[in-house]
């Protein structure tokens, strides 16, 4: 959605534009004097990226040494020790520390990512052996790859290798299940008797509740409910969510969760019934609306490349966030949106409190609008002015970008 | 909304936590072996920081050099070419090329800001008088604020000073109408009479085919209709969007339009009706959708800051982006929203198509979702993948940052 500029010299209405030649007659002159600057900036940046590539070089001696203790890549408080030091000799140097700042998030992400990547080889018990059923799917596929590479000795069960499952299973440390939310159960029930009382059962399905009851119920042995918040397209667990339902047996669990750990994944400890209630709204309601309002673009056969032309960041970012729904697996949606008759309850619901707007269009009632805004933003309270911060710094970092 | 990781390790079911104990028994000598590292980096990065201030310096010379020949701050085609040749420099050295690219955005953008500021000081016609109607309002405040600093002279028409409007308009180069929509066309009827037929009669109101209509009515002399596409708490201009709505006398406009290019605008025109139908979509649906899933939160009482806890950047970026709205200004949305009869009938055709999703709730019916989200990305076609793309590297951002 590349920015269009209107060509306005190329338009009659503004064909007298006499001002830019004289503006550009001394042009030779100005190619002349800028072309030294120039080429003195192109050294101080070949001078930086230089400096880069060292730092690069000791961050990987830093690895080397986090590998052979055992300690994590993250460190939180050594980052934002480095951004406060930085802020102030900017400040000092009489450079913008908000600009520095901005700089070594990207720095030290960077750095955090490759830092990750090469631990990520470190398995946390290599060997172990791995059956990942629905590792065929997107999903599993992601699992398969960052396991194989820190050493597992990883199986996949696909929906048409049933009959080997019982040599599959054989010997196994952890059956994971990967699978469609409404055959998470099915699968389940058909993988446990399979299973010897010491493997982990674990799940990786976007609701928990009904997984962690039948998998509690089929398998005496450890178990662990698992959330990803994150999608199959995602290159690196860094800093991604995972959200962990305990199950049974937190000791012999343990392992796994050091291991996404790892990788660089936050994990976020929840009970099921608590994380379903709530990914009621952050998934299910969320890409509903998100669902209903590209239908109407849809419906109304909105010019979008005409939308963004005309249009503010905020927009192209909200639209792209629509858009993006649209390029994803339709099934998946289907799923997390009808998965519960209780989703489906609170969908009717945001259906009827829409409905409900109508008489306010219908009387042109911008009174009771005011009104109602006002009560809204009284119970966000202050995260209204923190999401204004926040999105204003994502607006900027578009702006820059496209 | 800064996330907050649950602390696993407090919690009885991850009690027995034995391996951590064991891994951290080494740790003097870790400590040890990684200062020289980071005394290192430390030193590298203090090396960049004065590398990123000379740097500063060099700009300023070019900036210096631009404002000597008129030339214009922001040059698409150097950027480019500087950023490509940084890709190629980054591979030889070992880095990545899209890290490199994102410092260099964040470093670029930081220099044209600077360099904009500076030029902002020069206007283009300075001396020139300028009459804001509303100038004490957020709006016609930031226009108050940049033209004073680049040299003109400003006056303010504020609601209560009409019987001053005879002197304030005396020998005025530019009358600048910046007042609520439901005022525009009073206001306009009520200074035409002063102005003369040279003074440049322009607006900033949000829709533009009536006011514009209104300006050509009541005044002989040159129109222009103006709508800048951001916020009053914008900082700059810098790549800001601002769409031009031709009026009258297009040399006699020249000047204004060139002004807002030198603080760094982009200036996109675009007829009157042509706009207005764009920003029937772009402001009054969105903000109107927005509106009501904010007010279904609030109706839900829905527990925000558990939702954050649970869940992707992505949801936390669309969640900042309601809250956003509703840190604003009721009586700006409520005029953008309720501004015309042709916008609350498609916000009546909103909900209508919301509530033909009803049944497909009832029924429990997935294959007729699938069907209608597969129509929609038809539809959307090659956009979905770019804001895909596009969005995914936002939430990069963000996580790198929150």
């Amino acid at each position: 959605m590349g920015l269009k500029e209107m060509k306005i010299h190329d338009n009659p209405f503004f064909e007298a534009d006499k001002r830019k030649d004289t503006m550009n007659e001394d042009k030779p002159a100005f190619e002349e004097e800028i072309i030294p600057l120039r080429n003195e900036i192109d050294d101080i940046d070949s001078r930086i990226l230089s400096l880069l590539a060292k730092r690069q070089a000791q961050v990987e001696k830093v690895v080397r040494l986090k590998k052979k203790y055992h300690v994590p890549v993250y460190h939180p408080a050594r980052e934002e020790d480095l951004i406060s030091k930085l802020r102030a000799s900017a400040e000092k140097a009489g450079l913008e520390p908000d600009f520095l700042e901005d700089l070594y998030r990207v720095i030290l992400r960077q750095s955090r990512v490759e830092q990750t990547d090469k631990m990520a080889h470190k398995g946390v018990r290599p060997g172990a052996r791995i059956l990942i059923i629905g590792g065929a799917g997107q999903m599993g596929g992601l699992f398969v790859s960052l396991f194989q590479k820190s050493g597992y000795q990883v199986r996949i069960l696909t929906e048409s290798g049933w009959d080997k499952a019982g040599a599959l299973c054989e010997d196994i440390d952890l059956a994971l299940v990967s699978v469609p939310i409404d055959k998470t159960g099915a699968v389940i029930d058909k993988i446990a008797p399979f299973l010897s009382p010491e493997t982990l059962l674990a799940d990786l399905t976007s609701i928990k509740e009904k997984p962690l009851k039948k998998m509690l119920d089929s398998h005496p042995g450890p178990v662990l409910g698992l959330h990803p918040i994150f999608g199959p397209t995602s290159t690196s667990l860094d800093k991604q969510i995972m959200v962990v339902t305990p199950g049974r047996a937190p000791d012999q669990c343990r392992w796994l969760i050091d291991q996404f750990t790892l990788w660089g994944a936050v994990m976020v400890q929840a009970g099921a019934k608590e994380h379903d209630e709530v990914m009621e709204i952050v998934q299910a309601l969320r890409h509903f609306a998100t669902f209903c309002f590209g239908r109407f673009l849809y419906e109304k056969h909105v010019r979008l490349e005409k939308t963004l032309e005309f249009s503010s960041p905020i927009y192209r970012l909200e639209l792209g966030m629509v858009g993006r729904l649209f390029a994803q697996d339709s099934d998946l949606y289907s799923e997390i949106i009808f998965a519960t008759k209780e989703r489906r309850l609170l969908l009717k619901e945001y259906l009827a409190s829409l409905a409900g707007h109508l008489e306010m269009l219908e009387n042109n009632d911008k009174a009771l609008f005011v009104s109602r805004f006002n009560e809204i933003a009284q119970w966000f309270g202050p995260f209204s002015e923190q999401a204004l911060r926040e999105s204003t710094y994502l607006i900027n970092r578009l702006i820059e970008r496209f």
